[in-house]
């Protein structure tokens, strides 16, 4: 097949379907799972309760410093599930390609998306494709579903919550969002920074596994840490005590942050984890994350307090205490 | 909330994402696995072997008659593990919205979804929400993806199909993509055809429980019957012949379809089902289709023979002989 861009055909069902699939997708992805291609994927009994979880992904561009549209979908539904304490067991792969994106971009996810995958330890067990009109559909949207078995010992728990608790954020923040906005048409500037898309199973499985009591982990993307954490208050009804100096941030990430007039704990990570442990425990959970090579600058930000009314405070580095806040809208646009 | 467009910052995961979902969404969706809105569902440990799914559902217009997408988006998926023999236990619901869409329209999606959810009898356990940039985006796009728990003693495979099988169609072909065609921009033509978008859950599992050896399923969306049969062909090897006279099929939609140029049997369905059961069950699974008020029309359309090279002919209504060919790209594009 020599077609050098995706036309209306390959969406169609029909013989172009057929050869896009078995020439481009199929061969990469591979697994006995998907290999029957069937419209459903059969897979064995879980042992266990199962997760379910999906996610859309509709960022721009397709490919950014540090990663891309297909290894951020792959990461993206994995981690909720790595964040639900559950093992991923199976993925589906929903892609909406628009007219005229170039062949080489589509095989380029494809590869992504494979290699993602591989890295999950994750098979890709059924998709589908679909094409839109050139002018309707932003190059490539991607939708995975992922299916996981819950982790035996494991009770995340935000009830389960009480003042004293600690909270861990895995590594250095906001440098997903910041990564994409660089490489945005209009917008473009100059810096090293790369996403921190990545794959959080073995992390989270190392922190489940340190013996602490894990009682929430959540990636911060969207709304970044500050929408998490603004959450944990609103369910738990306690405070938050957030020392901005403990904050993992880099100089280029804060700086980058500053130039864009955004607060950084606003702003998406792809391969961060925020984890509430037992205080008795805290130490041990920071241990196994520090171990993990996505884990190296885990660092304790904040803990609960029972003052009211439930608000998350920041204390900020000249020491004065400022509120934590939801971000109300879009602060950056399609960065997942 | 009194916005009448959807915006932007709708799809940010703020504050505004939470109210969308907390006012027009999870109260129309409501159920035990998606009510703690967490990034994961959890749903018990299935009582046997799990099938997994997915769809992108791009129609244009959005709403056309006998349907819509939510409604399209539901039962696509839900069909897919009907056709696999799966008892359907989830769904998951990924939608991406076009920043102005109105919310009138939104909402109705989202009543069409709550609807055709519950007639199919599976909770939405999970979802995803984002919106993209006015002029990229098509209005909305919905991928659904669903896990089901296989049925005891259902043996789904073509590989056990031999001369003299039989072929049942379980209704009136061809009714879906004629009724979007009919309310495709630039073609509106009036008629009295609708979708025949529905879920099968209930149809599969009468024609299961007849009896009859059950040795394929699949519902002819893109592609059509045709689709289906040439599929059935290859992995086979065997050929099939399909009498033209017993395919059922109204006189509207043959008359439709040949004032647009198309050959019916190429036409998306969905809410039928291309059945494979071996010859001295037919009756039996015939008589269970037709039991159910979405299979009344059902007919034996064609048998299996050993005749080679594998073909799929079409007996026509004159007596002659032709060869049914897979569509090679796209007759009706944007049709689901």
């Amino acid at each position: 097949m020599n077609d050098t861009h995706i036309s209306l055909a390959h969406g169609g069902g029909g013989e172009l379907t057929r050869l896009l699939l078995s020439e481009r997708v199929i061969p990469k992805l591979s697994n006995p799972l998907l290999d029957p291609l069937g419209d459903s994927a059969v897979l064995p009994q879980p042992d266990g309760r199962v997760c379910m979880t999906t996610d859309a992904f509709v960022v721009q561009p397709l490919e950014f410093p540090g990663g891309d549209i297909g290894r951020l979908a792959v990461c993206g539904t994995v981690n909720d599930l790595a964040m639900a304490g559950a093992r991923p067991t199976a993925l589906s792969l929903a892609i909406v390609v628009e007219e005229g994106l170039e062949m080489s971009v589509f095989d380029r996810m494809i590869d992504s998306i494979a290699a993602a995958a591989d890295e999950a330890g994750v098979p890709i067990a059924t998709g589908d494709t679909k094409v839109i009109e050139r002018g309707r559909g932003d190059g490539m949207i991607i939708t995975t579903a992922g299916i996981g078995t819950l982790r035996d010992g494991v009770n995340l728990d935000a009830g389960r919550i009480v003042p004293g608790d600690v909270v861990i954020v895995t590594g250095l923040i906001a440098e997903h969002g910041l990564a994409v906005m660089s490489a945005r048409k209009g917008l473009a500037f100059e810096t090293e920074l790369l996403s921190d898309v990545a794959p959080l199973v073995g992390l989270a499985g190392d922190v489940f596994s340190s013996g602490a009591d894990v009682k929430f982990m959540r990636d911060p993307t969207r709304g970044g840490v500050s929408g998490v954490l603004v959450d944990l208050a609103e369910q738990t009804k306690l405070s938050l005590d957030i020392d901005e100096r403990a904050l993992p941030i880099s100089a280029v990430a804060q700086s980058t942050a500053d130039m864009l007039g955004l607060d950084p704990m606003t702003v998406a990570n792809e391969g961060k984890a925020v984890i509430v442990v037992a205080e008795a425990e805290a130490e041990a959970a920071l241990r196994a994350c520090r171990a993990n090579p996505l884990g190296t600058k885990a660092a304790i930000v904040g803990k609960f307090t029972d003052a009211t009314p439930p608000l998350v405070e920041l204390i900020t580095r000249p020491g004065g205490r400022r509120m934590v806040t939801r971000p109300y809208g879009e602060e950056l646009p399609r960065i997942c």
